[in-house]
């Protein structure tokens, strides 16, 4: 049996993609729209300040193309409280015009392909990655991710010594887009279909194809990737949610 | 050919993953939904008689994000007593705010790579196995399964020596998790897709995701698993169906 | 070129499965739900009377789990007869009140790895088996199947007479289960999306499992058997009809 | 690089699979299932003009099993014209009580692996080929297939003189079938998922299997077929179309 | 690790395909049919203007076959741009009448398998292919596509001065298309499910299948493919649209 790699884990994370139901939303008479608005910014609040208490975070996304209209990705540090947050926009009013398109269940996770010794939970580096402040950039990508278990394209086959050596030239490749995307990994192992979900951020969304192009040609992903579905966004700042709603 | 492991087999078991359809429930007056509630728990309260004489078991849990949005696993000794529970709930009230959304039909099972000798079906330790009072660990991990047949990784093709050895050490990783996850196999051949359901219970959902994937480097799974869908959930205990199911 | 099985094919065979919407079936007043019983009953004494006079058969179960509600099996000596059946129960009232869950068409075969000389449709033995009275038991399973053939593992270029040697001992381990387990094989090359399903009837379901699983370590299964979805059915009697469709 | 077949490219064409909503379609008042069947004859009329011109065929098949309940298959020119003949079809009467259920879009393709010189589509034995005058034989059989293109069993890596000698056999195969079964290749390649559409005529249900099966033990379909779903129906003659979609 | 390929890359790209619900559609008063065309024709005129302003293109396509009715590609320099049009086509009066049937996401992309030393992106051939006026061609053809990672068919583990060579005469193949398709590729890595989107413009449709079948046989499609859904649509010109909408 090859050794397990060790993950350190932060903070539960949910990806909740919805699509509007635009065609009843619009029959809704204006002032109970604004209302559903107000509700959901209500949620806004709370959700912020969570946030600004380091007890949790969230991004929303509009989605481009037909896979959903808005993605909310929130990060908690239990599952109990991300299930009531879905539960709670569930039982919204602005959820009666949304029906649910995909979702992701995942924690943070960081590969412990690191140094002995001290309590990673310790150190400030760490636990800012383990429990981060979602970036706020002006797109998102979110793919999840399988390491291969195929004939001779085995992942979970292969020596500790070889996966370090692979993930660490693998790792390279994203250190190169250092300040032009920033990555999350979550692990959902036990938690959703795949191994792992890919968050991107970035300003210019040309990077997100440049990074996982790249990195398809890296033996890690060329022999041992197994890619779920692609979703890419727009920053749906909370200014923006009014005219993203809004029906004239 | 290779000998077919042996197996012992114990309650029939249904995983009945249910959506709730909120606009409509939500739409109904706040009489007719306690009116619901009460059927429900109702129901629930004759489950609960059937665990009390040992004549069955049940788990309610709440499952995180969009694949269900609860999730009742129920035990009994036959497939009629399944049937007619399913249909039970399907003509209830609640039912009409219910989406289905996933089903599994399985046996519990014990693989017998175990002594011979004695009947195992009178030995209590064995017993309790096989019809047992389900866990009420704050979160549950659900997934079917099955040994892979493909090329060179063929489970079925390999001498019952090699996988008895294969599970025994597959086994050990699961005992070192004693105390912190337990888990009941169900099999499935015959009755559902895959060959077996695994259901994971916890207080800690991380042990969840540190089992799967520490097992992911066993041979057993690296080589021969094949994994379906993952649910993960939240106990929802009878106290906390009201509040889960409350429209403010 | 390897040569083909010869087959012997009797009645053609319609699995029809259906959900019901008990939700609208339960809006229905009680004298429009007794009407739609009733004109069900008239059909099944229809078939009823086709199948007295040997000129088809026919076998209603109720399924467990979520993939459908109930699956009625038909056998009849031509497809357009199935047509017709299918088009009359669609345009029952029953029928407003059900969702179609999956279908198969397909066709009673032997494989005709038997002896030469005698004209096998003459053989009482063997017309018993082509068109059969199908059976009441307690339980039935159904699954759709076909041979492999992917790389090394094709078993449509294996010659015939290595075909014969794994069928036969394929064979063997069916027979053990003589008396308790009854299958019925229908080709459905030609008429749907596998090459061959697969009714057990038995009334422990527990035999479906043993059964199934024994012969998945026999190399006809284990290198060459690709499996499509499992129903698994408790026995829809006329008397219970009432019962299962009653709403209190 | 492997040299490609040549092909002869005759009529465009569409399979178009529809199943009937019977439940509004029962709702309506007669009149005006009169009128729409009505209707839906005149259609019929407009295209039974244009087969006896010689300017395209079509024939209607009911379809065994929930895949569809009815078929249309329509022959023409132009992929305009096909188009116009959808929409004209999606905006009748009848059409409001369907639902699409699958289709297929492909152009009557021969494959030439035949002799030099003339030219093919002048030749009046090719042409009845290229446009042909659809058979009204009893039953029908539709389904799309691939050449696999997978590790060693790479059809399109395969020489021309070896893909010629391997469909030399497996035309002979097909030419033991005349007279029982007629056979209309399409080709779908940049129009539709699958590579060919097969299309199979015959009075006797029963020569599909034979002919499908005896094909599966020949090299070509053994290692190199993918085959995608099937579809088997029963031929709706202009007369047939009245019961079929009467209500009583 | 492969050196990856380097791409040029141009406007950002949605395929929207759309499904008329022609019996909504249908029930509507004529008068707002026309309300809902006149609006949809004034969001063409916005497009129109910026094409005119070499700010963006656009195509519509009516599809043949079930998968949609209508298609629209539209080509922007900013994911936002593309975000925004889907947002405002959805909150349209049409839209209501339509229902989503597929969608890509992608970026005009050429490989740069070309020369150095200058900027290409100060090119005018390159600029005009990468911020390309859509062909307004009679016919479309569009499919998303991956180079396989497979065993060893696995094109991101080859030389690049393999894969350089493998493309060229990959590319041969196209030029010999010249004239007859015009052929747009958009990459969409980190953008959508596959890697690639190809769309096809043709005035005679039956060369998309020539030109896809001839390349098939070529390595690099052969052995390194695999494609999903085609899609194949007619010129929905300004013109055409009143008469693809109107009603009788």
């Amino acid at each position: 049996m090859s050794e397990a790699a060790k993950t350190l884990d932060g903070w539960y994370c949910l990806h909740d993609f919805r699509t509007v139901d635009w065609t009843t939303w619009k029959m809704l008479p204006s002032d109970e729209r604004q209302a559903a608005i107000h509700e959901f910014l209500g949620l806004l609040e709370k959700w912020n300040a969570t946030q600004n208490e380091d007890k949790g975070s969230h991004a929303l996304y509009t989605v481009v193309g037909q896979k959903a209209d808005f993605m909310m990705m929130i990060l908690r540090p239990t599952m109990e409280e991300l299930n009531e947050i879905e539960t709670e926009f569930n039982k919204s009013k602005l959820a009666e015009y949304t029906v649910p398109a995909h979702s992701y269940v995942s924690v943070v996770e960081l590969s412990n392909y690191l140094s002995d010794g001290e309590n990673p939970y310790e150190n400030p580096h760490v636990r800012a990655r383990l429990y981060p402040k979602l970036p706020q950039t002006s797109h998102v990508c979110f793919y999840p991710m399988d390491k291969r278990r195929q004939g001779n394209d085995n992942w979970y086959m292969l020596p500790m010594e070889d996966r370090k050596k692979l993930m660490y030239s693998h790792g390279m490749i994203g250190r190169q887009y250092a300040g032009k995307v920033k990555q999350i990994i979550t692990g959902s192992v036990g938690f959703d279909d795949y191994e792992w979900g890919v968050t991107l951020f970035a300003d210019d969304p040309l990077q997100f194809k440049k990074l996982v192009y790249e990195m398809r040609f890296d033996e890690v992903s060329a022999r041992y990737g197994e890619f779920g579905a692609f979703f890419v966004g727009v920053l749906l700042g909370e200014d923006r949610i009014a005219s993203f709603l809004d029906i004239k």
